[in-house]
């Protein structure tokens, strides 16, 4: 397996980029090699000062990079020399596995639109985050940011995409659906609530339970999946991140709930629905942050999660 | 000052109610007077149960209750005798100050628009509610479950009375009002907040600092005031709800922070925006939820936040 990783995407790229996959290399199965997609000087710089031993890493040279804040899709075709731009031709042409990034996440997008793209009957593909429970399980919560003002067909299709990871990747063999609501009854919610519950009460495609709030993502007991519009999927996401931030700063320790909270445990989110293995990581990752985004990466492709959201559109 | 208080509503009345006001009673200001909407007879029997002498409690007998799950409108019309329409009826003749409830939402918002009546200018009222702070202050959040799909207009009178409200209750000379949305760019967000960042953007009715991420909303730093769609809004309060429950089950003691996000601290949440001072608390408020939604009742009308209001929107 070859995962694919952009050395000069995140904040602190490429230290923090060429560290996170060093520390991954010897994380990773026996048969798995990383490679790193970015300058080669810089890259071994890195590697020799920390004077390791690599025989699973390759270096790709790139010599350009999609900053931050350039425009991702003019980027995308001015800098046909990028990390990221040349992972995803990788990617596409079967060179690499799957391919992560800490980088622009409009130019990550772009890439898989354009390049690798949506599979068919996808109307929108979507990014997912898990989200730790005080037992010690995780929930799913789908979109956390791509797909603003989504139509209710849209988060019908997150029902189903996000059966198949609950089940595929965190092994629940019956996934609990919920749309995220502000209550539960029937008729609560806004416009795109509404219609979705409509949508959503008649599938045979999910085992749909209801709406559900907010309060019960940290339980566990209630859904494990959560679907919603990715601007609340996000607001929740970042309410979260303060949370941490909050207990961190009060010097709360000890608490594996409080730990597993921390973005860096997670590494990354998937971007589901599209042809080949793609993670998007936090814009500021630290090589922590990186390895478990690589080792996401892993464990994404060792479920099969694309082949089997494949196969079910593609019916 | 009257303060009225339904004893009928909430999920553990007349109790939970009753037991609350009798602790609000020895809490309040010695010229305050506590008006108790609901059954007599059973009001008595708690009170002598319990037996405290109470100078400063009155009860007006009322025979009927607005249920929980009872249609707001409908019932609002057929239980005239009801602890709720009663109470908004005093309310309205000024044989009380402000009014409180932990009964249903949907009564108390018809009483609110139906009785005693929206400010002038005011396009939506709206219900805010103070979130903690790690240094021990509180932000403002708002709206937080009334006005769902709300219009960028609405938005914007959310800055308005926010920034009363900060200044008036909160104390905050110069409250800084940022829109919750998900990036803090100018060009972010959902069309909702994409037009109210163009409105609010040119305002001078407030101090409007840009966007404001929901990561920010525990630290204190960053804004003191946070407007956001109902939806939205209703979201962030459930699960800081669900935060705190999970901390508490993991048994994290000792936290002021953590304690101050129990909603029984806050009591309730007030109603901005309508003729007089209406507090609406918790349905499954306890005791204590409800000593302080009574606190908050005084503490609300100390401030002169309903003339504040109308003055700055009658102007």
């Amino acid at each position: 397996m070859r995962l694919g990783v952009d050395a000069m995407g995140g904040d602190y790229a490429p230290e923090a980029a060429v560290l996170g996959a060093i520390e991954a290399c010897n994380a990773v199965s026996g048969n798995t090699t990383i490679v790193l997609f970015g300058d080669e000087r810089q890259i071994q710089e890195i590697i020799q000062r920390e004077n390791r031993l690599l025989p699973n890493l390759e270096i790709v040279h790139t010599t350009e990079v999609i900053a931050m804040n350039d425009n991702p899709t003019s980027s995308f075709s001015a800098k046909s020399d990028s990390s990221i731009v040349v992972g995803f031709t990788h990617l596409k042409a079967g060179k690499i596995d799957g391919f992560a990034s800490a980088g622009s996440t409009g130019a990550m997008m772009v890439g898989c639109m354009h390049v690798i793209k949506q599979v068919d009957g996808i109307i929108r593909p979507t990014i997912a985050s898990t989200i730790p429970t005080v037992k010690g399980g995780k929930t799913l919560l789908l979109d956390v940011g791509i797909n603003i003002d989504c139509k209710p067909e849209v988060l019908y299709q997150y029902g189903i995409i996000g059966s198949i990871y609950s089940r595929e990747v965190l092994k629940n063999s019956n996934p609990r659906i919920g749309l995220l609501n502000i209550g539960e009854e029937q008729k609560k919610g806004n416009n795109q609530t509404k219609a979705a519950y409509e949508l959503m009460s008649e599938s045979s495609d999910f085992n749909f339970i209801g709406n559900v709030e907010a309060k019960h993502i940290f339980s566990g007991e209630v859904a494990d999946v959560f679907v919603c519009d990715g601007f609340v999927g996000n607001t929740i996401l970042k309410e979260a991140e303060g949370m941490y931030a909050a207990f961190k700063s009060l010097g709360v320790k000890g608490i594996d709930f409080l730990d597993a909270l921390n973005y860096e445990n997670e590494g990354g989110t998937p971007v589901l629905g599209v042809n080949n293995c793609v993670i998007i990581g936090h814009g500021c990752s630290t090589p922590k942050a990186i390895k478990n985004m690589i080792l996401q990466t892993e464990k994404t492709l060792k479920a099969g999660l694309v082949e089997k959201i494949k196969e079910t559109f593609c019916e």
